[in-house]
């Protein structure tokens, strides 16, 4: 499914690059691979050794680098970029990142994905304090704690800022003659390491923007991990020990780029398993297997083999939906205009239909799926969903904030499967997906290395800021569960 | 593959509306669904029953329409819209189409899918009686036909003018009072009628379109047809009988929307049955099937499944591709920076690759796509393409203009092997393609009612003004294979 | 006044140049000189011996060349330019001007400033001969004319259809090899020849584009003629000799820029004497005397010179009024908030004020000005007008179109007087008018040279189109003013 | 002349209101009457009572709110605006006010006209006790000193603060329920409160705000004021002593808009008498007398009725230059194609002109304005400047950075006549530009309350930041002088 019609959100991509000619190039071609992080806004900061520019707008990097002039502004050797998905206000570009911060000392830019926890404290105690915050981005919080700590040295009192920041996150920052990364204690977000041929060394949130850019792949950055890239080479440092590695489970199930590959394991594999395990614990009777494109495609063939039924290109998704796109009226909706994905009748008429989506958010579009599919002549439709039902938020960096929005927080699969309209309903267990994806020995802990807070509600950290709404929540939810 | 980097440009896309109200919007969401078929351009243009409103310009149908407000000042009852493939020169809005034509006891609206092959003489003869011509498009001719025979009625005027006009065409017409709709002798471009629930007729070049907007299929129309549709229906006429079905192989092949269904044939389908035949006259000692995204995925699940391999997803297409984008350098393509397409490692590492493509135009996409593949570890790439080799250029509305850029015109099959870096190559059969198309009986004349030039060279109509020049080619071509 | 305001609008600017480099470049800054004639659209075509290139857009010439890309790719050592004041509809572009038309043996661009008075019977007879109009605009019918003529060389095809068309014109011709200029044959727009230190000629509007790109001023072009520039030179040959000198006395009233000297007078000058006739006219009991920003502070000063009054700075218009600029809502407006223009209080407060202005036509914007400077404490305000109350329309190019419109052609000056709110009001009798522009001796005819039918209803040509609703709408005011 | 070709740039105008509706419009129209003091950004923040909204952008102020929707979205009964003149770097977004800042505990937007000169040591400071800054503005340097005094009430920390800056300040500041306005104890620029017929207080850079809305001027804000206008009204405070008038003379001969009133003193009529003064110091054998377009009409006319000559429009100023116009070639430029200004040839021809503009910066307009007029026929053209002759740069919120800028600055008034080719040259003196200026008294002090450190050196206050590169920069210039 498109990202924005799904309500599910990836919050950002990051990537940089250190000690090349074509920094600026390098770092726009790695953030289109990973541009399904975010599309409402991008930006890059690169360093010539002795300044920091930065360029970032709102749009798609297309369109923030419309005029080419402004991508050659930003030379140098070395740059970082980001991708970002939530903007707020129409004002936002004060939230674009990578951001500058400028001192009389010193040149820094952030970019970061993620989400902090105890953002909403740490930054009360700094303004309390007299600091000045200018966005309503957790990120900049990190560099205040950086400039607060102004005895120590920069490497320093980031470790000690990094110590006291909690939740999902993997930074980048640029100084005029470093690159430097951080992942969170939990490893929450995906972050790899790689080398161009001319030994230049890069880092991004997924291994896709290696490959665009004919980089290879050295590592994933592992949690707890300070990374530092200067003149000398590769600098491999930790600033805490107590890590656990709880990757999301949702990068695998929907957010990444099927080619990517996250902790030594492929997207588009894990995924392709995912449906293989599903055709085996939700067996139905169906003549073809289609998969909702474009996210679902790899689960539904595993699905179609698994099951020995046809895999089917049942439904087509318009490639021309532009942002600017004028929307159909209600009235012409429910005169059966319809456009982002269509029907193929002469694949579905008549025929009973295994459909497989790789998640239910708020059923919305699963209803509609449903709807289009029977409209074209389908005579059942059975959905099989990829992954359990979503019934918990994330606070680690995904936009699924409200449980009131999820649909399976407060229904049952039977019920779910009737709201929808569908024939039957299946969804994956928590330990099939686990298998499914099945991240190599040695870095696994409880639950294969994953966070699958989403589906049990039990998470990996405290939820500091967050606990009392979460609490909160769930006893609303429990009085409406009462009152149905 | 993107139309755009394939070599192969469909000329247009029409649709028109006649009497219920929103037809402005319709017809938007109608040309959205035919955007395939042309982005370079687009217009509407709408009566109230006493006057037309034209609005056009250059870009995607969303670009074009960006502010809503013009597209709802093409207020009324009845529309026309065009989506359009080339544009040439800077000021080229006056090649937008609909064009729009005021007569002090007339106005007449017209929108073209296909390519006059006598328009040349045609114009000339017109100038040299004094006409004047405002754009370089064939489809002016029309109308200066039509207003030279003052002395019939319209209709009679139209009918005399369409059988002075020779190649493939599929006229629109809209008058204040009426919509009118034409297709060539051979019907070498599709167009079918609809009609929605509140009983207004719908024409289209694709089926995809009435889909779209919710309208149930009515017909075809069909070689030689004139479709009138007023106040009192839908009246079907025909201004010719000397009329011979041909349509256009290559909107089954690469064209049409995997949803359409021409001449009773679903694309999907026919693609898949290529794929089927392809799979038994080219065989392939492979681990995996793949293909390319997005027009090849149809005929490899296809070749996949007779074949008894596995179909993977192998190959991703990046959605973020804009005309805007920043091309890469050529430094930094030899550096291994790649912008369309990716290769999925994890999927075909270590694997023998069957790569399944719809066409092959000049072979530099193929040679690009052998090595992707091979760079992401594939120990053997075998490529089946699931068309005939394209040797001879279109006069009907595709643009496939010089047969020097057709490598196929050139070479042999194992050359072509060499050339792109495949372990080995086949082609379908042309007897195979109609086979897989199989339009329904009744229909079919000779080639099972397709035109297939482009393979075997036999046009199904005199070339007219291109005569000279295609037997230069065939000459200067027979001259270089001479000298190989 | 800003032009918009007034209601007074001019129909275009033509700009041409032939045999020089940068004929683009000298093109764009000799229209730019002409820009007060027309705000709306510009275009630019030029030559490059074996090819015509066209450019045009809507918007100021700045907007229409905001790529400098647009303006060089329009290369060659000819080329004219055209700035329009009226567009109608959203896809007005079709009527912007140069027009370019390609034949199979020629191809003519035509930049028309005038307004033809038999278009419609001309464009009606046309169209039944079988010819196709593209734009709405009455410049198109030149070419179809001279077209229809197959049989003569280009020039004598074009001197008879110069002798067809009537109305006032001055038409621009480009060809590969040669520029064409035409006058209508009583001079009602201005139009003058120059030449470049290179010895390239230009022809334009208005003698300020001459001085804006260093050009000599040769001579005015005369009623009549044709002028041929090629290769070989200036040539000067006449399409007619039945011709009477009667060029519109609103260019020199509010049209024509400051600086432009048209046949033999300068405008500057010109409007001084207005205002010193109008001054002995119509003596006035005041403190000060100021003028309306900008078109009238000429005749302000020539005011206050002839009445021994000091020439004050009264009112200040915006430098920064904007096409884009929000309006003040009506609330606002009552509630005090001005846009345009502001009264400066410590030169107005406790005085009697003259205030000069060139014309009246609406008399909104006098009533304003009226008010304005009451606010800002005047004592008394009297208005001078330094032309003749405006009664009829004008047919020849200026946009004065209806008479419902004129306050003049259904109040008397006693009427307008109360209307606007002013202590006294006095207007410039018609011969005052003639005696201040004083052209000089031998071209002179009737009216000293000059059309000022606006005033007295005596057009110099028959009306053709015109004819029967002008005599129309004679009637109504009789009626109207018989009612009242 | 337009600002941008003088260089002498006002860094800003800034406007607020509070309690009324639509204080977004009102403040929208507040500063496009102060647009000639900043064209290159604009931003407007309201507060709806709860919650303060910002809108910003590059551009004229029309450009910024090109989009009605973006001012509609600033809803609420108080705003304050700015328009800027200075941008730096690609992303100066940053930069633009009003800056909006938001603490956990409060909202405060800012914005400013003028120049901190003791800014850099404050910031260096702030930055080691760890602040952070986003801006390369001066401008955020109170709102940091503001939170550092976290022990103290709002007014009283913002009271502190405001005697710890030092140079030239009218800061505006607006929070959910007040608006504060603060000048520096010089009131080095000037700023007024007015009231709107429903009571709201207006504060505004220069009166013509208060006459473009419809509000009576109330009082200007006198040095050291600070002004609290709440619901309970307009307060009236100070948070300093230590004052001395001493406004900015440029002000009154250039930068102010002719009918704003400051100090009590109407800026045409003091350009009037500094003109009238000018002919009586500067007494000159001419025909006529012209001003330099716009700016010098004013003491162009006082000197013309001074002199008992003729007041001329000889220098024609052109409406339409945009900033995205395309500026002639050098190449160009040589073969006499000019650009902002024409001479009017039938007024210059022939004569003796006095030529009289308000200063001299570097001397190149200057020299452009006299060739433009020789090259019209002027016979000899005599220079007359209404002011001193420009040689020290300004601290205070002028943007006359460098002295070797200066033409003054290294040549006497002889050197200066022979370099910008006129045949003779005057420039008013000190004493009569203070006597035409003529603050009321009482608020007198030395230089008749005004700085006129431009003109000999001697500034108001120490200068800080500045003082060593300021003495730096006398002693080269000594040097200069000494070799020459």
């Amino acid at each position: 499914m498109p990202h924005e019609i799904k309500g599910l959100n990836e919050e950002c991509g990051v990537f940089g690059v250190f000690d090349t000619k074509k920094a600026n190039q390098l770092t726009y071609f790695g953030l289109h691979s990973l541009q399904h992080r975010g599309q409402e806004g991008a930006g890059i900061v690169s360093s010539d050794g002795t300044k920091l520019k930065q360029f970032r707008n709102k749009g798609l990097l297309a369109e923030v680098f419309a005029n080419e002039a402004d991508l050659d502004s930003l030379d140098g050797n070395a740059a970082i970029g980001h991708v970002r998905y939530a903007t707020s206000g129409n004002d936002s570009i004060n939230n674009l990142q990578p951001f500058l911060f400028n001192f009389y000392d010193d040149e820094v830019a952030l970019a970061h994905n993620g989400n902090l926890i105890n953002a909403k404290s740490l930054r009360r105690q700094l303004e309390k304090a007299g600091s000045v915050f200018h966005s309503n981005s957790d990120t900049e919080i990190l560099i205040h704690l950086i400039r607060q700590k102004r005895d120590l040295d920069f490497i320093d009192a980031l470790k000690a800022s990094l110590n006291e920041v909690k939740g999902g996150f993997a930074f980048l920052l640029l100084q005029k003659d470093r690159l430097i990364a951080a992942l969170d204690p939990n490893g929450f977000r995906p972050l790899c390491i790689g080398q161009l041929k001319n030994k230049a060394y890069v880092v991004a949130s997924e291994t896709c923007a290696l490959d665009m850019i004919g980089a290879k792949f050295v590592r994933d950055v592992e949690p707890g991990e300070l990374i530092i890239i200067d003149k000398d080479g590769l600098h491999i440092d930790n600033y805490t020990d107590d890590t656990k590695l709880a990757v999301c489970s949702m990068e695998y199930i929907y957010f990444a780029r099927p080619d990517s590959i996250i902790h030594g394991v492929n997207v588009h594999t894990a995924r392709k398993r995912m449906g293989r395990l599903l055709a085996k614990e939700q067996p139905v009777d169906a003549d073809i297997v289609i998969g909702v494109p474009n996210s679902s495609l790899s689960a539904a063939s595993g699905f179609a083999e698994e099951a020995g039924l046809p895999y089917e290109m049942g439904l087509i998704k318009s490639q021309y939906v532009a942002r600017t796109f004028i929307q159909p009226t209600q009235e012409l909706r429910e005169r059966g205009v319809k456009l982002k994905l269509s029907a193929v009748r002469g694949v579905v008429e008549g025929k009973k239909v295994a459909i497989i989506d790789d998640s239910i958010v708020r059923g919305t579009t699963s209803k509609q799926i449903v709807k289009l599919l029977k409209e074209a002549g389908a005579k059942e439709v059975h959905m099989r969903i990829a992954s359990p039902p979503l019934r918990f938020p994330c606070f680690y960096g995904i936009d699924i904030s409200t449980r009131a929005e999820l649909i399976a927080a407060d229904h049952s699969v039977q019920e779910i499967c009737e709201l929808i309209g569908a024939d039957s309903l299946g969804f994956l267990s928590t330990e099939s997906l686990i298998k499914a994806i099945d991240i190599p020995s040695g870095r696994k802990v409880e639950n294969g290395g994953l966070t699958v807070a989403y589906f049990d509600g039990k998470y990996p950290t405290p939820l500091y800021d967050y606990e009392a709404d979460y609490l909160a929540s769930l006893k609303q939810q429990e009085e409406r569960n009462f009152l149905r």
